[in-house]
């Protein structure tokens, strides 16, 4: 009994020690994705010029790719010139790394692995090559200082991802993202351990690909933007060497513009002008369903095409087909009634499943966008869930295909391009808290955020995908509970660093886009107002697709601004606080940003000598006015009727929309004023 | 008589008034480089949505290609939605290109144009379609703006370059540089008008092609890091498209290290062991010149790789052969006298003689660098004249050329990876004062700036190439008397952010390369110390090249410094006018220098936090020291014993070189202290 009571008195303090140290934990690594089990240590573990990297196990040129890249980013970051500048085979090191097998970029792969940190010794286990580069990716990120060495923190970690497909898709068609995007892109995804690159390669805006059988597609629905098949070869291999399967995206038979315009034969109206679309949104022209030769253009350039590709998963796409050109033409009525399909959606289901029996004899799995799951498609197809709950949907479309019987990815609440906060994203759960059986549960395969390119260029892109994308892929492979907003906050500030290191543009094309602005004068002020505003969401910034053209300027300040525009996000809280009645730490915080906004105005005054600038001159003017106003009032405690009014007129204009953008700092402008009213004396 | 009279005033009248306007006209634009004749107008060209651009002539993709670039840039820099985004055939249009024929961009090629903008047209005409896109670069570097418009400024423009061969060579053996990095420095030096990208792919650190024949090439002498066919062939195609040729140079018979890595059967000692070398400097491992299988090996690989060079000139280095193992090899020593080759010049001679027989056979041209020029070397050969005059040699190595019958190349003098400043390569004439004959003359075919790569990555390179190329561009463009420094830096200026526009990193990465070093805190203080610092010069960064290897970390401190400091150059500037008693306008600016240099200190303190800022402590210290001095004597007008000796050891102390730069003011506040001690009352 006694002895009982010890061993339980021991269980409870070891349970709270690590509840503990998993506070203690996640404020000391600043690790994302969050590993499955992590155990601290107080080892440090010296990086200087002796560091030596092993690799144990079969001869795999992506461990020793990865070795390589892992000894010259340390390097880089650190500044420490290591002697040993390449990996040792088969020999003792200080960091050893060995691995049981290599992968094929599966569904079914193990990217578990086992990473201990001490004094003098790294070891990185993983049953897979793939496994060992994400301990790899994991131990850059352990890379520490203090004022005299870089060191790595001491850390027992076990990780294995909780999805087994965690992609990033780029669309490249409404604007084409030269071969260099794609690589930093590849390597920031391995950074945080995604394993998917969905190349969405065709649409309405062109055709990405080199075709040797229908060159047309190149020639005529490109406009000279296209990824030769060696290129495509080159991504391939690129990703495979990080661990990353590609799968590519042909979307048919709407979307299908660029297609049609340089074979409009495949089209479902005779006398139509089909032209590279140039503006975005949904369009009518269709591939034709009825005919023969549209499905021996599918299968001639499928089988062209598809081995570039050696995975087995095929995106058709298959969304946003709305069947007008369908409806208009007599052929495809006559059509549907010989064959008995009433809808649209039955005669989209039978081209479907003719692409399928295409596919399969290329060994590929047809995948496809949420529109596809009707009634009658196999359950060999995949169901990429985009549209999810919110478009109207009562079931979430992932898990009504899970337990009807396909795999499924979800999309929906990972669309980036709609310039959400990261904690709108951060914070939806693939699986939620549906009840699935495990087998259901096993065709869930995953999720992936999608980089729609509508108002998106090379200079721009990075900024859009990146740092959202780093936390979304927390989600992706750290267990469910781990979703406390702090912590996903101070982790990811390091990490919007670390994806710098890697090239990831971000941060430093801002300044870039601003100076273009300003016409090459300082920037200091604008770069204090893209610091509070936000580009429009949820698409109001090109409202039916109609503004912007795919070569219209992308250098625009909505261009410069992001989600989560920084000192707006840090104002936002500390107003929050401040009426929280959180006053002797907030105070001073919101005088401060007051007053840089007041005297910003004087410096963009200075620089206001462009038609690039002028547009910002109300916002930079009222804001100045507001904050002096509102810095009256917080400091005398004192507010009159007619400063009051004064302010509400002025956060009235400064709620409107100007140049793309919204004012991210509004609503506590709003709160402040409020508060004002509320507690202090009204004169 | 008097109608004689008036036609001599006339004149007289005429050739003043273009005096004037050439010195008005130089202020008025910011030209690089500048043109052959300009008549400004005070027309001005709006640019807005209705803009258009046709193209007259043959079906050119070249210019197509290049005015749909154009049209893009403008959108992008302008911000201006230009409604038809695509340039229109045989048309009218507000911008009208004409040309009369299509350049296969050889030596013989005309480059010149005629651009005329008027308030409602531009027009471009050009007797080869490459003339018209150096015609589009100097519109575009027209565009200027007020407070509500960019137009173009007027201007009537006859323009033609000053030399046929206007080069920029990168060397990507020593560190390599992706397809982006050519790609985008392929697009700057088109913007100043640079018609030779000179390819350096082979040197003992790598051997940067892919050879389907000697595949160990790429798999042993590469370390990964090569260009596929493909990829070169893509490259020559971007030049091409860009107008700019591209010369390949393979180094033979020294500078071998990587080829014999990967064939060590080809060198001059049998018991070698050949590797990959990982330092910078003078190696020894030679191609054996007396062995058939040499040049069998040189004949297949240059049958293989030649075609993917379409053009005539094809460079085998031949420098820096110190025949060492030459003099090593007994073997050797017999071929030479049984073939009565006296010296080892004569040796490579005979060798130079055998290549240039292969090349002769695959329709190029030899060229090398100068070492090559020896009595026996045909006058067939091209010589690139590196050394000049200023490594002992009584005359110039180009201007012998030229008169011995050689086709000839400068570089000397623009060797860019000294990190020498802008002024020093400007004023460097090819030709100088020379007296040649028109023959003569006509052999030079121009120059090249040279980017060796020792020390320089992807992250860097672009810092090193600009801006200084940009004004070098316009030596070799532009007529001799183009030499005003202060009105090439006013236009510099400029031209430095044209450049960042097209995608030049040279700005934005030291901010990048800051963080890095901060480990991102704030890098204001950092900021302000890498503008008054400058990398070590002449080679001395890295002494005997024994200091780093191709994989050492290249983001120190030293890496964000270039040549001509920006405000080290205004300082050093505003003191000397100080001394030349203009105080009124420079004591202020010096004042705030040195309290900005004063209070800088404190903010580095905050940020002194890690291995890599300590080293940077004296400097800021003892800076911020001096500038307290300074200050108070300057203020005072008297200065003690005491505070001079206390200045004089500090700025020992400052002229040392620290972190691998220099301080670039120390000249500067050492005159400022003689000019106290002079001046000032000694206490």
């Amino acid at each position: 009994m006694k002895k009982r009571l010890i061993l339980i008195i021991l269980c409870c303090s070891f349970f709270i020690q690590n509840i503990w140290s998993q506070e203690e934990t996640l404020e000391k690594y600043n690790l994302m994705p969050w590993p499955k089990h992590i155990e601290s240590n107080s080892a440090k573990f010296m990086i200087d010029s002796n560091v030596t990297i092993s690799i144990k196990g079969e001869t795999c040129p992506r461990v020793r790719n990865a070795a390589i890249n892992f000894l010259r980013r340390l390097a880089n970051k650190t500044g420490v010139f290591i002697d040993v500048g390449f990996p040792l085979k088969d020999t003792s090191a200080s960091i050893e790394i060995s691995f049981d097998s290599v992968s094929n970029l599966t569904v079914n792969d193990d990217e578990s692995y086992r990473l201990i940190v001490k004094k003098d010794k790294v070891t990185i286990h993983a049953i897979s090559d793939v496994g060992a580069l994400r301990g790899l990716e994991t131990l850059l990120q352990l890379v520490s200082h203090n004022q005299n060495n870089y060191f790595f923190q001491g850390a027992t970690i076990a990780d294995a991802p909780r999805f087994v497909w965690r992609g990033l898709m780029i669309d490249v068609a409404r604007h084409f993202q030269p071969i260099d995007v794609l690589k930093r892109n590849l390597d920031a995804m391995a950074s945080v351990k995604l394993n998917v690159f969905h190349w969405h390669l065709t649409d309405d805006q062109g055709f990405r690909v080199e075709s040797k059988v229908y060159p047309r597609l190149q020639e005529v629905a490109a406009d000279g933007l296209f990824y030769t098949q060696e290129q495509i070869k080159d991504i391939v291999a690129y990703a495979s060497n990080l661990g990353i399967r590609v799968i590519p995206e042909f979307d048919i038979p709407g979307h299908a513009s660029a297609i049609l315009a340089a074979y409009p034969e495949l089209g479902s109206k005779d006398d139509y002008d089909y032209k590279v679309e140039r503006f975005s949104g949904v369009f009518d022209p269709t591939l034709d369903p009825s005919k023969k030769v549209t499905y021996l253009f599918l299968e001639t350039l499928f089988r062209e095409i598809a081995p570039l590709f050696p995975y087995e998963y095929f995106h058709i796409g298959g969304d946003e087909n709305e069947g007008k050109h369908w409806d208009e033409s007599e052929e495809i009525q006559e059509f549907k009634k010989k064959h008995n399909l009433e809808t649209n959606h039955d005669l989209q289901t039978y081209f479907n499943i003719k692409v399928e029996e295409i596919l399969k004899k290329l060994g590929k799995k047809l995948m496809g966008w949420d529109e596809i799951l009707t009634p009658s498609i196999p359950t060999t197809a995949v169901i990429h869930s985009w549209r999810g709950e919110h478009e109207g949907l009562e079931q979430s479309t992932l898990i009504e295909a899970a337990q009807k019987g396909y795999q499924a990815v979800l999309s929906a609440g990972y669309y980036i391009d709609r310039m959400l906060s990261i904690e709108h994203h951060y914070l939806v759960d693939p699986i939620g808290d549906a009840a699935l059986t495990k087998e259901e549960r096993k065709r869930i395969l995953g999720a992936e955020t999608t980089m729609w390119s509508e108002l998106v260029t090379p200079l721009t892109i990075d900024s859009r995908i990146w740092p959202r994308t780093a936390a979304i892929a927390e989600r992706y492979w750290s267990p469910k509970n781990i979703n406390d907003l702090v912590s996903m906050y101070k982790r990811l500030k390091v990490i919007n660093y670390q994806l710098e290191e890697l090239g990831i543009n971000h941060i430093r094309n801002k300044d870039v886009i601003l100076r273009n602005i300003s016409k090459n004068e300082d920037i200091k002020s604008l770069r204090v107002l893209s610091k509070i505003c936000e580009p429009l969401k949820i698409y109001s910034r090109n409202k039916g697709g109609t503004e912007y053209k795919t070569f219209s300027p992308f250098t625009l300040f909505a261009d410069v601004c992001t989600a989560d525009a920084e000192d707006a996000v840090e104002f936002n809280n500390t107003v929050s606080l401040f009426i929280k009645e959180e006053k002797k730490k907030s105070l001073p915080k919101i005088n401060n940003y007051l007053t840089l906004w007041i005297e910003n105005h004087e410096d963009f005054i200075e620089i206001n000598k462009n038609p690039n600038t002028t547009p910002l001159e109300p916002l930079s003017r009222n804001l100045s006015e507001t904050s002096e106003l509102l810095l009256k009032v917080i400091s005398n405690k004192k507010i009159t009727k007619l400063e009051h009014d004064k302010i509400s007129a002025l956060l009235i204009v400064l709620d409107e929309p100007f140049a793309d953008t919204e004012l991210a700092i509004v609503a506590s402008l709003k709160s402040l004023l409020t508060y004002c009213k509320t507690n202090y004396l009204m004169q």
